[in-house]
């Protein structure tokens, strides 16, 4: 299999760590996407993802795979290794809603906030930008860190005793707040806390 | 177990047709929640959900799951018949990335749109509106119905032949849509002959 994608970008970077937590990394062919050129906008690039976003999964037969969530959970079918999304249906369901909050509060307000409020990719790649949407955002990321923070007082990871999908997005959304400049306000003990352990992981320091 | 919703309101049908394609809804107890009158931005709600959106589903030990995909996720595994969220890798990551475009592209959107370009739930609700953001996401809701009905000339549902969580959440957007002036363009033939075709099945009809 393939993945399309950019290295050092905050969305690929998630698969990159869910197939190192996998062990699966040398499973699959990475094949470099020009975000910065706008390849990724391309008309080929477009009918293997018409989202124009990175990363994609290719499979053998053909099939092509967007959306992190979508591909994360492709990989922890096929590959061992601790499971990322869960085995039981409490399990998955409470996964899968830290995700999403990490996801929605975090990793796309970030987002929003570099592509609506700052010179985000530049002026050809911007071509639309939301400055006031783009601040609020900010403080959407800001008061999502303030809940995680919450949340990794009662437990250590953030769907509970071990890590999952849902640390992974969060980990790559605080990754992109500080290329981003949106800063971890200080007093957020436990986050601090929790982002140092993360970023200890073998499939983060490599 | 039990699920505070909102009946009519467009999340809430989403996991309100889930658990009737499920043949489960007499196996829930509904819990109105007074959304008009701000009942989900309580001290009490939001120890149910800090995301104060409905619907929730609360497990018998006291476990609250918000946000509808991880409900749906929940629902589908401890539940009876036809499955919603797929069963091989493929098919889940499939379903996955078909609903994450349904919801981002479709519901989102039209939600987007509601709240920041209209009076919305009305000014005591909209505390923060942002209306060039809310009419760019009605052009974005536009061209994902242009999109779903290409994918639906190829396929008689979202995620190839049969009927899953993404025709939910797509036509939950679409019923949002109607109600708040979207239009769907006249043109797509696919996507309206689908939305018939979704709205006689008997989860919808009752």
């Amino acid at each position: 299999m393939k993945i399309y994608d950019t290295e050092g970008f905050p969305n690929p970077l998630r698969v990159r760590i869910a197939l190192a937590e996998k062990g699966a990394t040398d499973k699959v062919v990475f094949v470099p996407v020009d975000v910065m050129g706008g390849e990724h906008r391309t008309t080929d690039f477009r009918a293997k993802n018409p989202d124009a976003t990175v990363p994609v999964l290719e499979l053998d037969d053909g099939t092509c795979i967007a959306q992190c969530n979508a591909i994360t959970e492709y990989l922890d079918g096929v590959f061992d290794g601790p499971s990322l999304t869960g085995a039981s249906p409490k399990e998955r369901a409470v996964i899968a809603m830290m995700n999403i909050r990490a996801e929605s509060g975090l990793m796309n307000a970030v987002g929003a906030y570099f592509h609506h409020a700052t010179r985000g990719l530049g002026p050809d790649l911007e071509t639309w930008q939301c400055p006031d949407w783009g601040n609020k955002q900010k403080e959407v990321a800001q008061s999502t860190m303030a809940y995680l923070n919450e949340v990794l007082a009662e437990n250590e990871f953030l769907a509970g005793d071990r890590f999952t999908v849902a640390d992974i997005t969060a980990y790559a959304g605080l990754v992109f707040a500080e290329f981003a400049k949106v800063d971890i306000p200080g007093h957020l003990d436990h986050l601090l806390a929790w982002r140092a352990r993360v970023a200890a992981r073998p499939s983060i320091t490599g």
